[in-house]
């Protein structure tokens, strides 16, 4: 015995989602029927419109809607010639909201991962070098984050722009702001280090 | 700035589900627009569909897209004339799972809980109170959750059909089959000790 067809096809297909199981599937699907049918209803549209509609940037490989992301469609970031590779749309968020970057950006979608078979051309970075070779980029940011693989990615992406004879840069690294030594990771401290500058 | 606004209506709509907070919220979005699209797509519909159709069964209120629920609807489980009380379809799997009950169920969605507001009716009690009172019922089977919220209420239904002179029993409550007494809660040791029985 199971639930009703309905009520079944709802708990199996809430599964696709990340670190939902069995039971936090069934919990979800009783809580929406009893207690949030318009909430519910309201999720069910906006995942038949976002699966169908977003695609990505044509520029910067980000989620929209439309051919270009409002950043990529506003003239004014392009101004300085600045463009800033991260690997995931909330970072472009994150870097937005820090509020001292006026650039353009390149979302990866990802970092190289040769062992998941992930390489340069699944990370747009042909799409990338063209608008590198293009000419409107003076200086590239490199905002990929400080693991294994972000770095790697970087450095990958680093030597692309190098060959076009670009400035490239990397985001500083080390303790944030108001964090307090003791309780800041071996990695970040020696990245904090290595990064110091004279005062 | 934001994501697009498909991608924000998404996030937004994602947070209805029980535990999604605003991070994990925007974690699925991504997930599900990078590598899950048919399974977001079957999602968005199998949501539509649920929140739109499904209903209560009239006869024991637990969910279903039919006025009655396929173990209502099955003349065999009503041969016994005994009606078990639950507190959710949850524990209507779970004793079905079992396999050793074949009558019929009456799920109160909830329990009482004054605090909350939710009384008597919103348990449908006046509409379990009228199938005590039809005849068919020979025994009630109380099986809401060992809690205290839930034995309340399993005393509630019992003053109720007791009113009506029919039997009724509480499941029995203990330590759980191959489940090892130190790791046993004190409330369940308590209940094991005060239903013991003579061997
Ligand atoms: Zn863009
Ligand atoms: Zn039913």
């Amino acid at each position: 015995m199971k639930f009703s067809p309905l009520v079944d096809e709802l708990i199996q297909s809430l599964k696709v989602l990340p670190g939902v199981g069995p039971k936090s599937a069934q919990r979800m699907a009783f809580q929406l029927l009893e207690r949030q049918r318009s909430g519910g209803l309201k999720l069910g549209k906006a995942l038949e419109a976002a699966m169908t509609d977003v695609g990505h940037c044509q520029s910067c490989r980000t989620f929209t809607e439309e051919q270009r992301c409002s950043i990529c469609a506003n003239p004014r970031r392009a101004e300085a010639g600045q463009l800033c590779v991260v690997e995931s749309p909330a970072d472009v968020l994150a870097i937005e909201s820090s509020g001292h970057y006026s650039g353009q950006y390149f979302v990866l979608m990802g970092h190289l991962s040769p062992l998941d078979g992930i390489g340069p051309d699944d990370l747009g970075l042909d799409v990338l070098d063209e608008r590198l070779a293009s000419g409107d980029i003076k200086e590239l940011i490199l905002a990929t984050n400080p693991t294994v693989e972000g770095e790697a990615t970087a450095h990958y992406i680093a030597d692309m722009a190098k060959a076009q004879r670009l400035t490239v840069s990397r985001i500083a690294h080390g303790v944030p702001v108001g964090g307090e030594l003791e309780y800041v990771d071996g990695t970040t401290l020696a990245l904090s280090f290595s990064g110091r500058q004279q005062v």
